[in-house]
This record gives structure tokens, sequence and C-alpha cells, in this order.
């Protein structure tokens, strides 16, 4: 019998995680360097503190297997929204028709935080270690704006200063996020803008380009980089910030076994830079790859019009559109591919997480792609079985659940799922009025375009041997 | 010193509140009746059936002190939302200069259920009596979209058909809860609407009126009285509602007292039609009433632009335009007021709770009013410092607070300050863009308008002698 009492697990503010999950000693294969863009070498300790706080350039190439959370830091977490609840979908099952005791399906929870998604995760890390460093300004691009507001949040709670340069189509389009960001007192410019270099190139010949992440990811850096007071931020992909994220899968852990689940079988999340997928995942992976636990398939979701991992290639790239950020080894679909205009735009990166590249080439991840329309409609069941609406980028996740959860009651299977539940959707509304009025369409990415945009690096060489 | 790991009070979810908190047999003064707007005689049973479902019609009169809550309703409370966080408000006490022991701020956390305000924790008690009743459609109105949604919610968990009149105003500006509605599944008009007698008559004479609140509530109930596995739904005002929401001042309670705090001194809520204020203020207000309590000052805020407390009379009313609802005894603006175009919408009611009125008269609680402009600077100050930007209404209560917390610096007074954090603002970003680009304007309400309102009620004659 189904124990409703009990189907929402909470865990107390003092039961935050003390540590991060660092799986880079454990990876199957080593983690490349970021690279100077200038001159294809490993990125020198000095640069890269030249562009991020000293402590974050630190837990990008830290071999601990865990990072201490900071007391203060945990305290905060602690007062603000963490842990988040693991819930049991018993509304989904019900609406899917896998009630019972064989199939579970349970979430954890982000979209309670102050912005709605886990972004802030690694935006509090971030502002509490800049503060620390006497860092007076953060700087960052965002698309959506999930992430600008999960930093703007961060910093207006360390009393930093805060930039957000937003793909103008965005900034127009969503102008909720951008009030959003501007509550919290953050400075939103367009992008491209006329502020930079790397942005007036595009500004120049038309101010009402739209704008792409690669871009805005140009400008922030640039920006960052006129001030020695100032860094760059960034809400994902960058092993730090996974990292950050492994508060997720540790508390989900914990939470299981207050279940009485020894371990789940599927773990599922979206797949954009990684972050969300990453953070609930990394702590399971770690115990696949320690032998301490077997057989959980880990499924990361991404949409057909960005599918990274699925039909990128792995390599280097760069990060950004002015090649000014660092380059990364990363299944990628090439630093100057505009992916169409999907509604998750948190799903939009031509790249993804190393670490997650890594993971997928070693089988301890799959990849798999849906496409938007049925996605939504897999967030429209969510919102009315469990009552949340879910952001698009989310739903993602869940349509693959519900496939997974179909494919185990055919199989007479029993089969423990969990997935992310990254951020609601009450800013993304336009999502769910085009697939309720039949307006939603669907985007494929033909192989062709991926070549094309892979062929255009004007990369430096890149000699792996010298590492 | 201040123990931040203990400043979030959660409380597990088998600690849901087992019944609610009926003030009816403690009032000072007796409740009143709804009565039936053609005769001017107290509305017979049957009468009340026909629009409200039966128990609550029972619940409305009840003079049993407590009333239990039906178990499989405390289940789906426990696994979605409820009980709600307490939190201690240390970033705000920081902002406003009053850090240490001696003035603390608490607030209740209603912004984290599935819609985000308060108004699910009677959406699901009237869905559920309404399925246990084999009612198959909830019929409401709303302004902007708070109960609207929160009622579209509960009846989709329960599948449930749900019609919601929506002021055509907000219809047009605030099109993000209209969609949250229809993905729940509900029917959403804008009002006036061609669908009834009472809508047509100002539908014909112009198709784009912008609607009140009050020609909403008309339709609503015109609606559902056409259809008799139908019923009409109110998200605030009557007897039933305040005590669904009782459920929050319980659970301040016993999180409270985890805190150490026997009792606070001063309590504070916003107040429309006064059940996120009554919800929070009640099971307190009880303890007074009983003696068990002393000294603690429960102040309900309003928007300058619809006093109904601090300027309106206390007389019968009309609940809606069209004269179609019950009348009630209650402070009134008089049923034709039309409010000026605050962003705070849930405020904008010409009435309030009968329950609120008489603890009024009383002088249990105490009405003030604020600014709108005065407010948003609140919200804002209080999104700064804590993270979660508030609605509009819910910032009211924040300029009281952090009125009084200052008096009680000033006064060098101990103080302990509890108040309802009944929604967030996601949906209502347009008041702070206002605000920080400067065109937000106030208004107030001349005395003159109030009583061009209340002149004209064509009132049937009401012999109180008779009841």
């Amino acid at each position: 019998m189904v124990d409703h009492m009990n189907a929402r697990i909470l865990l107390n503010p003092n039961e935050v995680p003390k540590e991060w999950v660092n799986i880079l000693p454990d990876l199957p294969s080593p983690m490349t360097p970021l690279i100077n863009p200038m001159d294809g070498k490993p990125a020198p300790f000095e640069m890269a503190c030249a562009i991020f706080p000293k402590e974050l350039v630190l837990q990008e190439v830290s071999q601990e297997p865990t990072i201490t959370i900071p007391n203060e830091l945990r305290e905060i977490y602690a007062r603000t929204y963490r842990p988040s609840p693991l819930h049991r979908a018993l509304g989904l099952e019900k609406a899917i028709g896998i009630e019972g005791e064989d199939i579970k399906i349970f979430y954890k929870n982000e979209s309670l935080s102050p912005t709605g998604s886990h972004k802030p995760n690694t935006a509090l890390a971030q502002a509490y270690y800049a503060k620390k460093e006497g860092i007076e300004e953060l700087v960052t691009e965002t698309g959506a704006g999930q992430w600008g507001s999960g930093l703007a949040y961060g910093c207006s709670l360390f009393d930093i200063n805060c930039i957000v340069y937003m793909v103008r189509a965005s900034f127009l389009q969503k102008p909720g996020r951008k009030i959003l960001m501007r509550a919290y007192d953050a400075e939103v410019h367009a992008s491209p803008s006329k502020l930079t270099e790397a942005g007036k190139q595009f500004y120049d010949k038309n101010p009402d380009h739209p704008g792409s992440l690669g871009i805005a990811i140009s400008e922030a850096v640039e920006h960052s980089l006129r001030n020695d007071k100032a860094r760059y931020s960034l809400g994902s992909v960058v092993n730090f910030v996974l990292l950050h994220q492994t508060i997720e899968g540790q508390e989900a852990k914990i939470q299981l076994k207050k279940a009485g689940i020894e371990k789940p079988d599927i773990i599922i999340g979206c797949m954009g830079g990684g972050s969300n997928f990453g953070g609930l995942a990394i702590p399971f992976a770690r115990d696949l790859l320690q032998g301490i636990s077997t057989d959980i398939e880990i499924i990361g979701v991404e949409p057909r019009a960005c599918p990274s991992v699925c039909k990128g290639e792995y390599r280097w790239d760069f990060g950004d559109t002015a090649k000014k950020a660092p380059i990364v080894k990363m299944h990628t679909l090439g630093h100057t591919f505009i992916p169409s205009p999907i509604h998750a735009g948190g799903l939009r990166y031509h790249g993804i997480a190393p670490i997650i590249s890594i993971l997928a080439n070693n089988n301890i991840i799959t990849p798999v792609m849906h496409h938007q329309t049925e996605v939504i409609e897999s967030g429209l069941k969510f919102a009315n079985a469990e009552g949340i609406l879910p952001a698009p980028e989310c739903a993602h996740a869940i349509k693959e659940v519900i496939d997974q959860a179909l494919i185990a009651k055919e199989n007479n299977e029993k089969k423990i799922i969990l997935f992310n539940f990254s951020g609601h959707g009450f800013f993304d509304l336009l999502a769910y009025k085009e697939f309720m009025t039949g307006n939603l369409v669907d985007y494929e990415l033909p192989t062709s375009e991926i070549q094309k945009a892979l062929d255009s690096p004007e990369m430096p060489n890149i000699d792996e041997s010298q590492f």
C-alpha cells in the first residue's frame, strides 16, 4: 500500500551536505585541461585566475575526491531553500497507468529555489568565493535567463555587482526574467551590445541582431577582463559548476534511503551544458565507477534541435563565438552553430560539460533526444498530474521518464526511476500556449548542418602529448 | 548568537494539522448569516446548497470549535507542499539595521505551493468536497488570476471540470496566469462575456469592457446555477475559506515553538477578501479571545486605493455587481465601487470577510493602509535581502513589517514579528518594472467616492431581529 503521508521526503536544513563530490579522480579517462585560445596550450594558473575567482580555478582541477562546503555557505543554503524535497510522483504514476509498487518514479524538486531552478546552487557558491576574494563584480551571459537570474540572486545576497549579457532575442521576448534580474539589482544588457569589441562586430552591422549564447559569452568574458576587481562567471559546462551541483545527488541518496530504497535503477535529467544532470547523476556515477553500485542506467536527454552528445563530435572546440573563452574538449556541434529557436533556451548550447563527455564516452551515461512537441506534451501531463508546471528544459527529462516507465511496465520489470525536476515553467508559458493552440513546431538538426559548423573552427594546434 | 542552520523551520509532512480552527463559536459578536438577495431573508440551507457543495455550507455555519481535515485531503496536502516553511528573515533584519536578538522577523512562506500562493489551501479542500459529493464542475471568478490558478490546480488533481471568469483587463494584461489555468485544463473566459445574462448587459454595450471582480462573480454564480452537477467556488471572504486557511496559523504556532518562541508580539498580513490574513491570524486571535494569550497585536494591511476596513462602512452589502450572490454584513466600499488599477489585483475587492469585520469591530485586529509605491519599494528591499520576490499583495504586509520593526527599534522594545508571505511575484513583474522606471503611481480613494458607491445599493429590507 502506497504511503501518501511519506511521499514527499524532506531533509532538515542541518542535513545540507558538508562536501561536494568531485568526480575528477574517478573518471575512467583523465580530464582534459582548459586551453588558452591564443596559443593552444593549457591555460596557465594566473591566466585562469584572471578569468575566474582563484578558489574556483583550484576546484576546476582538484583531484581531491570531495571538497568541503564552507560553513558560511552551508548556512546560506540551509536558511534559504536547501535541501530540496524529493517527491514520489504518485500523480504521474496514476496518470500513466503504472500505479503500484513495481515501478516508482521520484523527482528531486529544484524548482523551489528563489529563482525557480537549480542554478542558485552554484550561483551562491560562486558569489561566496568571489566575495571572500575581494572581487566586486561578476559578469556573465544568459540565454532565457535562468542562469542570469540565479547569479543576480547570488550576487544580491553577497552584495556583489552583477552584469548580465542576455541574448537579445530572449531580452526582447522574455521580459519577465530581465525584470527579475533587475529586481536583484543586476545590470542587464541585450547582446550583441555596443559595450564590447566582441559585441560591436555584430551590433554595428545590425543593431537588432538576435544574438546567441556564444556571442554573449564572448561579451561577458571581455567585459570581465577589463576590471581587475571583476571576474567572469559561468552557469554550466565547467567542472566546478558540476561540482557545486552534486549537492543534489547527495541529498537524493539520503532521501531515497529514507524511503527504503538502496539505489535507483534509472536516473534521468535534461542536458544543456550538463549541470543539473551532472549534479544529480555524479554521486551515483561515482558509485558505479568505484564498484560500490551496479546496474544504474543514467540517461541524459537532449533536444533534437541541439543534440550535442547524440550527434556532435568529441573534439576540442571554442566555448564561445569570438574565441575569447578557453577551448575545451567536449561533444560539440561547432562553436558557430546557432540552434533553432526551441523554447528550452537552457538546452541551446553547442557543447556540453567535459565531465559529461567523458562519462558518455565510457558508457556511464547514455544520451537520448526528443522533439519539443512531445516534450511539452509530457510537461503538460506532468502539470495536470502533479500540479507543478515544468520548465521546457525539465520537460525533456519528463518525456524520457514516461517512456522508461511504460517500457518497464510492458516488460513487467520492477524499476525505481529518479529524475531531476530542474525548474518550473512560470517564465516559459509561451511554449505551453503554442502547444495548446497547435502552433508548436519541431526542429530536427540535419547532419549536414553539424558538419558545416564543425568545419569552421580556426582551431590552434593543440598537442595533447604535452599536457 | 543567531543560529543560521535553524533559521528556516520545517515540519514533516505528517505534521500537517489534523483539523481546521473554527473561530465562529469564539467570536465576540455573533456571525451574521448569508442573506438571499431576492427577499432579504437568511438564505435557506437548500438554496445555499444549490450554490456551494453541501459540506462547505455546513462548515459556513458550524459552531464546532474545530473541524477535522479528512484523511485523504491531509494526504494530498502532505504529498504536495504542506506544511509550508517558516523563515527567520535574517536577510531583511540585516538590511533594515535591526540585526540581533531583540527584534525578530519570521515569515510563513506560502509561495512554495504549485501555483505560488496560499490559494491552493482552500482550492484543494473545495475540490475534495465537490468530488466527494459527485459535483462535476466548479465555476469561479478571478482578478489577477491567483485564485483562478489555485482552483484550476485543485480541480485538475481531483479531475473536476473548472470554469473561470477572469476580469477582462487582467485577461488581456496578464496572459501568464491565463495560460497556467489552461495548462491545468481549466476553461477561462474574459469577463464580462456574452455567456451569461449578467455579463451580456455589459458586453453588448461594450465588448471591450475591462470588467470587475463584482461582474465576474455575478457571471460565475449564474453559470454554476445552470447545471445541477456544477457549483460555485469562492477563493476568499466566506467563513469556510478562512477556515481552510487556518492551517497556516496552526503550523506557524508549532514552528515558533520549535524556535523557542511562546507567541509572536505582532502578526501582519495583507487583506483583500481576508483569507491569507485570516488563515495566519485566526488561531492566534482565538487564543486572545479565549484568554489563553494576551498582548498580540494583529495588523491587516490594505491598499490606500481600496481600504475596505480602514475607510468602508460596516453594513449589509451585495457581494457582486449583478446582485446574484448572497448579501453579507461586512466592511464595504459599496458593491458598485470599481477600485483604481493597482497591481495588487488580489486586494481590489469592495468588501472583506465578515469574520475579519467582526474581529476589527472588536479591536482584535487593527487595519492599516499603504500606498503602492512604498509597498513595491518594500517588496524590492525584501527581494534583495531575502532573495524571494513578493507578489504586490504580499508586499503590503512587508511594508508594515518594516515600519513596525523600525518603531520597535526606536523604542528599544523586544518584538517578535510574524507575517504571512502569501505569494511570489513572478506573474506580477510589471509592477516592479514600473517602480524601477519611475512610472508607478499612487491612488488615494477620496471619501466622496466611497459615499457615492455606498449610496446606491438598492438593498432589500433586512430585519436582523428575525435571525
